[in-house]
């Protein structure tokens, strides 16, 4: 495969530079006009680690390294705009294997609105995408950060929680139903929407889902000097995660607050500011309160009866 | 290793967020100010593809891994922003190496005023960097891509070429002599002043030498839809690469010509601006009027009998 008849077949399926985009693939360096702030992140799947091609497709593959990129900047409340991926490509992967790859990156960048902008091709022993992402804002300020959470605010999740987990057991049971928990799993979607309405509703701290609940509310907690009191019971469990995981042999509350990769928001909002962040975010996944944000340090999960999760054995700040 | 504490060292490594980057490493993403244009691009190394540990130092391979992403931005004449990098990470590379490597990176930021803004860490079957640079500029239209060359047009190249190839030649002997030469080939620095020089001086297309000069040109000449002549006795050859391609029977012209990873850059200037250009250059490594730009298409070296450098049976245009 040639890199230069591999590059000039995927810049044939890339957009045209539009109103952000002057320059795209194929100079030294992509031009853009950014906004007067910009959000930028680099995330990095390597087959083996993050991925196995038995389970995933190319596509999904694709899909996936720009989801998980552009979490980060739905975290920040970015508006996206554009993506470059380092493509390593391993002999066992011809020219239809990546651009089947790409398809799933573009079908990703169309849904969000994000322009893939340029990249690099390279050999290497083992699949791997590289992906970086620039948001933009208005403002600096525009942005939310982990470190802007005060005691007395609600603390909210979008969407569901440990969907992604359950999708990885079903999986690993090469499992034939659960479509919707492994779809959680291997084509996950930023929260690029809510997490722009939160922004907007006042958010304080934000954090996206990556690590799992327990180590993603510590991030936050450290970030913004402030104590988080999580309560169990109102976490929104993603429908279907019960019976796979009492098929397993697991506790649910384990796999959503352990579990990782269900690329939700995490926020803190000022308590008089959530019925209106509620009411914006209901048709982006909306949000529930699972607790509030404290003085003090560390994360509390309790259960109903006022104990803590941690006493139940398991890992909650992985 | 765990990567929060390696992310955390790392993080004690970093500077303090300056003028334009607001948030640094360890958020969801960095936020910076950028200009009112902005050039990215993206490069990546991986071991046994692009270097080899055993002929690289890890300071020396982090050093060139940010020094090529520059050299892109050199070529757009743009000023250095900020680097972001994924790091893979082998099983043999323990936690001091990666703070080598990570030295040599810092090292280079620091040369070129670069800020290292976030990145990303991942297990690997084998060592990667993947660097996305950021470059700046007042106005979108400051920047030279390779697509404004005209007929009339000098061609210039910065500093010497062949030398990176007679490194490479001399690693490969495992010869003890031509440190300056072995530099070339390890510790290449991206020409980011000459290139800031050449835009301000009217240069109306650049590209910086990585495939090599014949190749690279072509590059120019396509984008700009022009032809290029180049006289092949003006090339600046590099001190010590006719003794370096005499002992191993190869031919210099093909070495400056094709060997690639010169990192130097190959600029049209409007022949009344050449002047300026020269002076507004010399002491960032130079200029040497090479050739000139012609209408029509396509790459032409001629040697000093007017032969055609590619009758020479060695392939110009790598």
């Amino acid at each position: 495969m040639g890199e230069f008849e591999l590059l000039a077949r995927i810049r044939e399926r890339l957009p045209e530079p539009g109103s952000r985009l002057r320059v795209g693939s194929g100079d030294d360096a992509a031009v853009t006009v950014p906004g007067a702030a910009t959000a930028t992140s680099v995330d990095a799947l390597v087959e083996g680690v993050h991925f196995r091609r038995r389970s995933s497709s190319l596509e999904q593959i694709g899909s996936k390294a720009l989801a998980v990129a552009l979490s980060d900047l739905a975290a920040m409340g970015a508006e996206p705009g554009e993506a470059y991926v380092v493509l390593g490509i391993p002999a066992d992967l011809d020219e239809d294997g990546c651009l089947e790859l790409l398809g799933g990156i573009e079908k990703v960048a169309a849904e969000t609105g994000a322009s893939l902008a340029g990249g690099d091709l390279t050999r290497s022993p083992s699949l791997t995408l590289a992906v970086t992402v620039v948001g933009h804002a208005e403002r600096p300020e525009d942005f939310v950060t982990r470190a802007g959470a005060r005691p007395g605010d609600a603390l909210v999740v979008t969407g569901e929680l440990g969907g992604a987990s359950a999708g990885l057991l079903l999986l690993e049971q090469e499992a034939k139903s659960g479509a919707a928990l492994v779809a959680r799993q291997l084509e996950p979607r930023p929260r690029l929407q809510a997490g722009r309405s939160l922004a907007e509703a006042g958010a304080t701290a934000m954090i996206d889902l990556s690590d799992g609940l327990g180590g993603d509310a510590r991030h936050l907690a450290e970030a913004s000097g402030v104590s988080l009191q999580i309560d169990a019971a109102a976490l929104p469990l993603a429908t279907g995660l019960a019976e796979v995981a009492r098929a397993a042999g697991r506790d649910p509350l384990e796999l959503a607050v352990s579990g990782g990769e269900d690329y939700e928001l995490l926020a803190a909002i000022p308590a008089d500011k959530l019925a209106a962040a509620t009411a914006a975010v209901v048709e982006h996944g909306g949000i529930t309160q699972i607790g509030a944000v404290g003085a003090g340090k560390g994360v509390e999960i309790r259960l109903p009866g006022g104990e803590l999760l941690a006493a139940k054995g398991f890992d909650q700040l992985s």
